[in-house]
């Protein structure tokens, strides 16, 4: 893990880094380098680790009391697009003007990317821990954040808890390995991901404690108070005495 | 409404009335007969108006700044209990302890419960409106709860959002006429309401704005962290000045 930059601002410090050359962004309390329950920030396709949806998230989770840390997933931000990532968003802007629907094409594409992400992500933790910096962990992470995020969840014991959702296809026989707690997300009117596969989705999850929150609306427009919601999951979940010594 | 009674404790006066010989309890900040929002509770099947869920709820509202207000149902509480009251619950603990599934039978007893309690509701809604004590207006009420509420709120605008939930059967018509916003509870492995039912019922509120909160566990497992969820709801939908002046 080498820092390159820091940033502080709002009693915030935003760590540019990167972890065998993938990039990232790590938020702390300014200048802290304390150990503390960590969130893993997985950023939608499209978007990438300082989108302005991941950077909002990553600062509200410092002010209750973690660290929040992102990565750029393959073909996304700072990283470089390969010909197959340019042959699926030809393809995906094709059907969705043709009306066709695209969930299983971007559940392949996902799912390839997610077999590179996951032990980018493992790399990150096993960094974060021997720098001694890394509490308990919660991954955060829906549409392709899910994708990469329910396959870590599975392979990484250290996951201790996690927001998943908007996803449906091709992530069952994960869902079936993870045992910890997870709030899901779902949009019922969802345009990309069939109301079905998610519902069979978190069905599949082994975790004795999971929550479904569906709202109302389409793929893109989960409700403010998810956000809320998700933030007192894993305050819950990490920010316990229990979770924290344990 | 007649008031027979009040006792203070902690803050919170325990108000018990009737209203057309309906036994019902209000609960305010101590001594209060000012307006403000306020939220119906109805209970369960087996349960009433002073059931240690129903205080427990109605004292955390007060101190969030909302009134309470619960009524026994019909055959409930204080209230008489019919000769068809008495077949159902036998009739009920047969079919459950031979397994069989007893969703359309509890949700044809509480249709006629439901049939009745409406409109026990509405009157003790004009009499709080005529006492110049009732802000806008919640409902909260799961299982015989939603049976009733979600009748109420297809026939009375004055119910201006809602927490359902637990039910499936025989509401579909009147979720239809509801166009407030709804956070519906469904226990994913719920032994008395089947799943499939549950989802048919939320997906058939005409509601703009609704939230379905599903969580593992059974009938009565509902976690706790949905007591915060429902309150944070009303206090959304009710407490913001918009909604206390609109």
């Amino acid at each position: 893990m080498r820092f390159i930059s820091q940033t502080t601002a709002d009693g915030v410090s935003e760590n540019l880094f990167t972890v065998n050359d993938v990039p990232g962004v790590l938020w702390t309390p300014a200048h802290s380098t304390d150990r503390r329950p960590v969130v893993l920030l997985g950023h939608g396709g499209g978007q990438h680790k300082q989108a302005p949806g991941v950077v909002a998230r990553a600062r509200r989770y410092v002010a209750r009391g973690f660290a929040a840390v992102a990565l750029d997933a393959p073909g996304h931000g700072d990283r470089p697009r390969t010909e197959q990532d340019e042959r699926f968003a030809a393809e995906l802007r094709a059907m969705m003007a043709a009306g066709e629907p695209v969930g299983p094409l971007v559940a392949r594409h996902n799912g390839g990317l997610a077999a590179q992400a996951v032990p980018e992500w493992q790399a990150l933790l096993d960094d974060l821990a021997e720098s001694g910096r890394l509490g308990p962990v919660g991954f955060w992470g829906v549409s392709l954040g899910s994708a990469v995020g329910v396959r870590l969840a599975a392979a990484e014991p250290r996951v201790r808890a996690a927001v998943f959702g908007l996803v449906g296809y091709a992530l069952a026989e994960d869902a079936a390995r993870v045992t910890v707690p997870i709030e899901f997300l779902l949009q019922w009117d969802d345009e990309l991901v069939p109301r079905g596969s998610c519902l069979a989705l978190f069905d599949a999850f082994a975790s004795a404690e999971k929550t479904l929150h569906a709202n109302s609306g389409r793929h893109m427009d989960v409700p403010a108070h998810e956000l809320d919601s998700a933030e007192r999951f894993f305050t819950r979940h990490l920010l316990t005495e229990e979770s924290v010594t344990g």
